[in-house]
């Protein structure tokens, strides 16, 4: 049952956020995203330190069962929080946050300050999809916006349709 | 003449802005910047293509003698514009964006799309001094502006007398 | 069952060795040895594409119900092996390399060319064990060999027999 | 005629060598090899740390009027040697190892540990001609010997000569 589960490549959808959390109720929102994504057998990945919505999202998606992957910035382990299961070291420090949106079928961001804004505009520039729960990012992104390629949710129910929506979208593209 | 004009340990300066060019004006400032950055005897590092902000910054240097360095994506040279100097072949795609920010001394932001944006965050994010030319990023790194660590400036002659200020900063914090 | 498995952080074992297959025996020993890493539940790392030992160690794995993880060069998932459970897409190029044996607890070198000799080289920089198996490197890393952070192995189930010496020495180091 | 001299792009040659010197003689060989190479208007490119080869061959250049770039692992300037005029900071750790390879016409290794020897392998392996001067390999390389791609120079002046060879093959290549 474990073999069949995993035999099939997983869908691998990225959380990325702040390292502090800015606002009340945004660690329960990455906790509870990270437990529908479980929920959905499908891997949950981001910045894989012990802090904010990296924490909140794994801890989420682990009290579920989830698969969890953490791409660390530097190459010591012990920086991985405890809901991380793999954790991918690279060594090569703040470039970790294009690594982060390449490996992710679709970026989820929550709010953040640079770190997150940046993974954004790396997410954009690259061609992913981002979905926006609870961060306004005001006017500067307006063309993807206008393009469907960034689009904002109200809460995390609504993520993971858009979510299934998107994947069903590359499905239907590549059969 | 020569040797003593590069013993010491010239200042590096990041130019960033769009491959594409989004505003008329914005081309002419990039090269005007250039220019400045020449005459000062800074050292001006872009992202080395040959289009929109990148090529017009480089352009600009070179025809006022100034030295220029190109961070690469990939691994051919020919993608490095004319006005490059010193092509360094990354290899690592967009990963290079890090590298620009981490290079410079300040960074100067100038209108682009979601890869400068990616680079403004980037380097807010590690610290360096942003000053943005003509370039509205709202109310998304407001933080920042209060710390006034990410400045606004409206024309070339006002963002070198704010590099100049950096950079004298430093001098005494570090004497 | 499967949550309990994999709520306890999973070792991660690299295989490196040639894309290209150099000698008989060499595709076996690869898939063989996949199978004994999944049989430990080890997770099994690699390069991730389809060809050499990469495939013959991915395809030994989810043959045994292993997990594998594949630390891909470039930005598309097309590119990994159909025996790749979770690609991470870098996008860094070669540089991957160094992220194949960071992430990594123990580097196992199958035969391969300058890449396989540039992972070794890397591995061992970087203080990670290294075992070789039926890959003669001759005398350039003999310093390493003296000092037992080489070692080399004739068969799968000595280097499973080492891997388990070289973890059981890092628990007791860490208790 | 300092724009003249920059106005064509330079070509830039690395040189690959242990952080520590391990026989007698290197240290000399590289600062030698460094003045030659600053003599031909050649830009030497380097890891750029002060300390061994990377020092003697910076050291050689800058004695002798020539541009030095360090390509370094970390973010900080100050690890870059003192005859380093434009310090690259990557902040990639030892993946900065394949920008050292990738950004130079021709690589030049001088004798190393593990770290010099994953670059002549990333060399090699993505096409690089490599001179090894004094630095014996064994066999590990031999199928790039036999295809003069890695090739033995016994004295700084025969490494020039083999690099004035190798561009002018380039150049005729090209037109």
């Amino acid at each position: 049952m474990v073999i069949m589960m995993i035999n099939i490549r997983r869908i691998i959808i990225g959380i990325m956020g702040g390292g502090e959390i800015l606002n009340q109720g945004d660690y329960e929102a990455a906790r509870q995203l990270g437990a529908l994504i479980a929920k959905e057998k499908w891997i949950l990945l981001n910045g894989g330190r012990s802090s904010g919505i990296m924490e909140a999202s794994a801890r989420g998606a682990k009290e579920n069962g989830g698969i969890t992957i953490g791409i660390l910035p530097g190459t010591d382990p012990d920086w991985a929080s405890e809901y991380i299961d793999i954790p991918i070291l690279t060594g090569i420090g703040i470039a970790r946050n294009c690594i982060n949106v390449l490996s992710s079928e679709v970026v989820i961001a929550l709010p953040g300050s640079s770190g997150t804004i940046s993974e954004i505009a790396l997410a954009l520039n690259i061609g992913k999809k981002v979905i926006s729960l609870n961060f306004d990012l005001g006017f500067l992104f307006k063309r993807y916006e206008e393009q469907k390629q960034l689009i904002y949710a109200q809460h995390p129910e609504q993520v993971i349709e858009l979510v299934k929506k998107f994947i069903r979208n590359r499905i239907n593209k590549e059969s």
